[in-house]
């Protein structure tokens, strides 16, 4: 599977009214299962690799409106991994003591650590999206905060942590059958929120959030615009991107330090 | 399946050689495989209850000799859990800022928030077991550790924190094999540490500290001894233990604030 053509290239500006929000990559919706759990078993097989070598770490930071998916990403992608080295870390809306520090302090805080995955579900991000949308911050902090968080990314890749970064695409219509499901189903009651639909009324002020944030694609740290209309599309490409990340990494067994022909255990 | 027999009663002492390494219920490995699916699905159900409610907590505790498999139940039973919800905890060798507090303090900062399920993997009681097993620390400050992890745990159960406590057992013989077989395949050496042969050597006198750890089985906080000679055994009777766990706690949806008819998305 190829998954370039989702990826934002460096220093280019992105206009997401051109991005797909319902590609199927040519491939039948019954094929994705095995699919998907090949890359499952492959994905597994590489965190131990990087667990194993403990040298690097992996970041993957999702980004998305409501309902786009990110709960169903680390549900159907991230369980792949081996729980004993995968932390999820979910920020909601900054304690009094997380406002009293810099906007980047509580996410530094839960940087995966070497032979370690970290998944973001909403990151400092948010910092650049909600808060400008909402006209908390002014258009000069949050250029302030974009050139900071270019900063802290590079910081965390130079100490050996590669970072992805996923925006989930959707369709307005495909987001509003997504909130009505909410509504109709009394399992899923529990999340809705009321305030998401305040949230798709500001669409376009998003829309334009999402573009400045995306500005953020580097080499190091680069952004994935990933259609998510279909989840079983979505998942398949998160994999993919996650396991040619993780190859390219390509982290390796370490050397043992002692000769297991010569050990005898009584 | 019933788990009761691996319970430790409250209040009674535990002699581990009275205890079984190599149970199978009576089950045919061939029949696991299904049964692990089936009641994966009902964990993961229940975990989506208990993270709706968000006003419980579960916190298991693995504790066990090496290569008795503490990791392998993290990757086949707790895998299980949407990985949103479940935060693995891994406590290695104190550091220098963890030994200048008292013992509870690193485990109690991980301890899981309402809604969430926090693992152990290894835990506070290694402050009772290896410590004590190399004289680091005397009997009388042990009696005192474990009267300060009954007060702990008791607090911890008083604002709505369930736990778990499951001592891996496993025979000599078969830990053996299972670090042979480390030392025999290329793509486990990493996994192989030569203490553990030292470990290996007290073996008696691991036994003794487990013992006296086991006598902390409370109400609130029971341990259970789980056969873990057979791998598929060990996983289905963990399983089956979290699970009834979970039913128990009985977490529920919570009640909604809005009138979903009354609600329409634009």
């Amino acid at each position: 599977m190829k998954t370039q053509q989702y990826l934002v290239k460096p220093g280019k500006a992105v206009k997401l009214s051109a991005w797909n929000t319902d590609d199927d990559g040519s491939l039948d919706k019954a094929d994705a299962p095995p699919l998907l759990t090949q890359m499952q078993q492959e994905l597994a097989h590489w965190q131990e690799r990087l667990h194993a070598e403990s040298k690097q770490a992996l970041l993957v930071v999702l980004q998305a409106r409501d309902a786009a998916g990110k709960d169903g990403v680390v549900k159907n992608v991230i369980a792949a991994f081996n729980p004993n080295g995968v932390s999820v870390s979910n920020f909601k809306v900054p304690t009094e003591e997380e406002k009293a520090h810099d906007f980047l302090w509580r996410v530094h805080a839960r940087a995966p650590r070497h032979g370690l995955i970290g998944v973001f579900n909403r990151s400092h991000y948010e910092d650049v999206l909600v808060t400008r949308v909402y006209d908390m911050i002014d258009s000069k902090t949050a250029e302030r905060r974009l050139a900071q968080i270019r900063n802290f990314e590079e910081l965390l890749a130079d100490s050996g942590t590669r970072i992805v970064k996923i925006y989930l695409h959707i369709s307005p219509d495909e987001q509003k059958q997504r909130l009505q499901d909410r509504l109709d189903d009394p399992e899923k009651h529990w999340k809705f929120n009321p305030g998401d639909l305040k949230d798709r009324e500001k669409w376009d002020k998003f829309t334009a959030a999402y573009e400045d944030a995306l500005s953020t694609s580097t080499e190091v740290a680069p952004w994935y615009v990933v259609p998510a209309d279909r989840k079983w599309y979505r998942d398949l490409v998160i994999s993919q991107v996650l396991l040619d990340t993780l190859k390219d990494m390509n982290p390796q067994y370490p050397e043992i330090t002692f000769d297991p022909s010569k050990i005898t255990i009584k």
